[in-house]
């Protein structure tokens, strides 16, 4: 389903919504800047970007699949063909989502594909609709404004990982909980799933930046190397936080031992001072004929003395061990 | 044993169920397509193979042989040897077996050659029966066909693994057997084997997809590019299901140290309620001459009250620091 | 804002305090050799940088934006756009806090640019405003003093850094308390954030000492290896750091065991002691109507004597088997 | 020592037996096929190598000195030296010792020396007093044939590593014992020790495979790169042996952890039955003047019957707490 | 401070024991072949250097600072210089200590320096005033004397960790203390810093072998290539001792565990024989009026023979159940 399709004619006027047949004409003519944006494709709209754009079918197949590919550069004769991810972070379950972006750069168009609206796209379709302006920059610098939306919408997920990464900090350490293993291992898991969908962009992005493609003029190519900083940087933020997830790990399996060196401490001193005490207890009570000290006038209270005198030795003793 | 044989005539009909006349006939014209697929090989088609179509000695022994061999794509003047590995997944056992799959693709001919039936070769064949489809797009793609299929047909074992991960989790989260860390550790190796089957065949894949043979041509190397795609797909999808394994044996491993925590701390109650209540009972059990409070009359329930009383105050303390 | 301006005539008289009127027009000579350091970049700043040196929106937005940028060098026309990264560490909370420096060398110039005062850039302003020194020997050179103090300025942290490695180990090994686990993950964190900022950083000294970039004379570039050695000789220091931090880890989490077998042993130690003991105390205490011991003139003794003489040989058999 | 030399004239006559004139005068024609095999090279026999064949005395040093050297090719003028790797695996202690082969292949001869007597020398010896075979293909191949013996007789080393691993495994599953432990990390580290030995040789047979060297004939090639297969298969194979051994390592750990669970299991449930019940026996056991119950008729019987009611109950809740 | 100078002279002679202005002289005929060892090099050494040889000055500087250097080789354009590393393995402490060989190679003259004395240069400079040998075959074979020795020197030290290492395994399989977990942890830092000091050197004596550098002869690279197998072969043992560390570290923690459990099934046992005793004495002990079994002649001794009985079947069951 065409979902936005502009216009830039050579002399700067735009012109927006147009339809199928627009949209061949203008292509035809080979001049301007055309922009094509397609939202969950069918295969409808393949016959149409095969027929009228020349694509080729495996990358049309690509755009209508609703599998994730990987991201990657296909270089055609007149045209390039992009897929880049973006990342989709649900916070109550702590899932990152992949989405994937589809760009084919010709010589004088840009055509986006993607599955789910995109904000990277929607904000520039807004910016064009305004006045034009990420398209009177070319092509090259067109695709480049939407890959880079699509990379700065990371930032927040981040940002949000941080936060959530600064809780479970907390609780390990205030409170640490059954369920808190289970965020700690989810929280590294979705780290290690978005370093997963960043890292193999980074090299693509590089290969934008180098030249390797000669669509991408050379007055472009330091801004895509721009893109390429913020993935370095992006990368540099996700291992520490995964460090940070590693570090709450080791914490909450070490508090789980403490806790129960804690109890097992209490164990001891009761039994400690309880059992040697009971066992006073048990010997006057032993039945003997001859016992001279039960004949005694404050043996009782003696005995009790004697018990207060353990036990208190035997906290003080454990006190000293440092074990209580 | 020639499993099954097809000849696409330089004219587009096709002959199939060839004898080994045919066959060696149909070769010596150099034209048309000619697709030998052979099954569970004997001596007897290693001659043949040598003999007819002139391959390498050490090549037919990898047909023949019943071991599995590394991956790989031996190069000859004038057709290429690729070994390809494809999993067959035992469920209840959830073991990953490879199979393998050997091809020789020259100018006019593609040989394939497994011990076992293979569901990618079979495919491919009724397509051929069907109406030749498949060979009517040259060697290379024919080739490419058979190799897709059997990437594709590793799919279904990655959602089926998935689908036994899925049970790992709820069972170690709900109910931990014994059992439990060896289905873990089992799971993981499956993983493991399937990754070191399927990335060495990426780079193998890439070397076709990248031109490095003259065989594959220009046109058909983006489908072998699109296989590659696939292949790393497959990567990102295991790497994800061993973060998983990980993830559940570090809970597997941690509940059982909570469980003993648990039952640590019932003991410890235990001891720390019933060791001063027996020894109280204990002390009103001596045989002392002189014990005042033996004579009160409401002594007993005195002590009675006391003991109650003590075991209150211990929950409540027990309660207060959240060991209860 | 304009922290500093230095101009040195190309006959070497130095000329301080430039305003940037007096930038402008030395500039434009394009002879001599001139030092403009700009400290916490404004949007004002930044209109000055693009107007009168000519540098790209990109870079001057890199300077002026608060964020840290990866280290990268960006060659333009006629001059280089470096950033390096310096550290700032916090002694008490044991956080490595990086500083980002921004450097344009261009033919006759050198630009730095820094959101907090660093002390790299000082110190050599200091040097620059006594006698000129740095700036006589180039542009290459100057901008190689910069960059050298920043990375010198790396060697107290790691001191400090190893200082502290040797408190914590000595806690560890003497008094582990449940604060060390914290102190030595935030170490370790401290340590691999460390090495993070630091290694991209040799790869860019050495890409500059290579002579990829003709601004840097082969004179200079030998001096430019050295900071390279500098940071090599760093590594290694912040490698042998993690070791001691992974082995502090390993003895505290062992310790924790340790100490919970201490008392384990204590426990079964009193429990394998008094409770035989009890048992005797308990049979003598029944109130069978015939019991002849309880007769026995010395009965009463007797227990007292087989009491004391359990209670050794337990200790003794203990003692043997070292669990005492 | 000059274990056995053998050449074969260019007329295909093979002659055995040579003393160390017949060596130098064949030798000398250079013509024909020569094979020498030295054992336990002595400083004699190194000073024949360097005078008769001119080999360069650090190789001659490689071969008279009992040390395991790196494997290396090393490309001489007029011929090759190379050292590759077997093993010898000890069953009973489970260890891998390495064995070290030299072998100089030259125009016309193959020289091979070792210290220990070597099978895969000793059964090519045998083929070729038997019709001269081995030799009757050319340097090249005489040298495959005896790398390639000495590469297939690892299999049967995986093969016993394997059984053992079998047999850890159930023993760990089984009955894990104190001993189990220790040889596991036997295992592993024979494991990794076996790898270490044979996965430098992959590259070097590769460079050999790739056509680096000149003496290997183009023909001679694919018969190396089958060499290189079956080291790649035998890297995947101990790969999976090493992928057991963790899950062994693991499981015996976990095991461990289960038993002392059980261990304190039976313990909390013996403590939570008899103290209350030893409390409620001391209870009666008191001497209070006025204690109704101990007058009733059938008081013991309740109290009795009370006892009884408790330990039925406290097992019926650890039998639905699932601790029993 | 000039430790030793040699000149041999074009025709053979050896001239000892030079004095600055001999070195300065037959520096200066460019011919025959020089070889100055400084010791604790001063700044007064730095000026002679750059005055007679014209180093640069951060070569000097090198030589002159107590610090480590990273290895390295820095080409001038007449002169090579040299940083490789040895070592000093302090045996009580455990510790690995790098020492630092500075070495200028130019093309007829050594200079080597260093701080503290050297085993690898003081052997080679008494073989030298023996008879010269070691400057007889030209300045880059005197270079390979040098460094052959430095790294033949750290077999015994490989050798004492080998050593230390069998000390701490048969420790931990017999009687593992506290103090071998940090022997454990030193052994293992040890190895990890001599691999850090090793494997550097690898790279950059391999540069040395192939070529790169015109005043490494021919001839005399294949003895460089010679201290790379040295070093190849250091690599891997130090591996193997890293693996044997990893291991006896395993078993370490894994004794602590075995030990826990040992003594828990003893303090499991001795409740669960002694409780339900104590149990049965107590009932016995109770006061109440009617207890038939009280008046029983031989009750005493029944209720002795029941104890005895439960006494023994429950070490029977313990004992079927392996828990003793």
């Amino acid at each position: 389903m065409i979902n936005s399709a502009f216009y830039l004619t050579p002399d700067g006027k735009l012109i927006g919504q147009l339809n199928v047949e627009q949209i061949t004409s203008f292509l035809a003519t080979g001049k301007g800047l055309l922009w094509v944006d397609i939202e969950n494709a069918t295969s409808e709209d393949a016959q149409f970007l095969m027929d009228v754009f020349r694509f080729h079918p495996l990358a049309v197949a690509d755009c209508v699949s609703k599998n994730i590919h990987p991201p990657k550069i296909d270089e055609f004769e007149d045209h390039l063909f992009i897929i880049v991810h973006g990342i989709n972070y649900h916070t109550e379950s702590d899932v990152v989502e992949t989405t994937e972006l589809g760009l084919f750069v010709g010589k004088n168009y840009v055509l986006t594909s993607h599955d789910v609206p995109m904000g990277s796209v929607a904000s520039n379709l807004q910016r064009v609709q305004a006045d034009g302006r990420p398209m009177r920059r070319g092509v090259d610098m067109l695709a480049h404004d939407i890959i880079d939306a699509l990379v700065d919408n990371i930032m927040p997920t981040i940002d949000e990982l941080d936060g959530k990464c600064t809780n479970i900090e907390s609780e390990v350490v205030e409170r640490p909980k059954k369920e808190t293993l289970s965020s700690i291992m989810q929280f590294k898991r979705s780290i290690m799933a978005l370093n997963r969908v960043m890292s193999p962009q980074r090299e693509l992005v590089n290969s934008l930046a180098r030249g390797d493609y000669p669509v991408i003029s050379k007055k472009a190519r330091i801004y895509y190397r721009n893109i390429y900083d913020h993935l370095a940087r992006i990368e540099i933020l996700t291992q520490n936080l995964r460090d940070l997830a590693d570090s709450a790990l080791a914490t909450y399996l070490s508090s789980v031992s403490n806790r129960m060196n804690e109890v097992m401490k209490i164990l001891s001193l009761v039994a400690a001072i309880f059992l040697p005490l009971a066992l006073l207890a048990g010997i006057y009570g032993m039945n003997f004929a001859y016992m001279p000290e039960l004949q005694w006038r404050y043996g009782y209270f003696v005995v009790w003395g004697v018990m207060v005198l353990v036990a208190i030795s035997l906290v003080v003793f454990f006190k000293k061990r440092k074990w209580l």
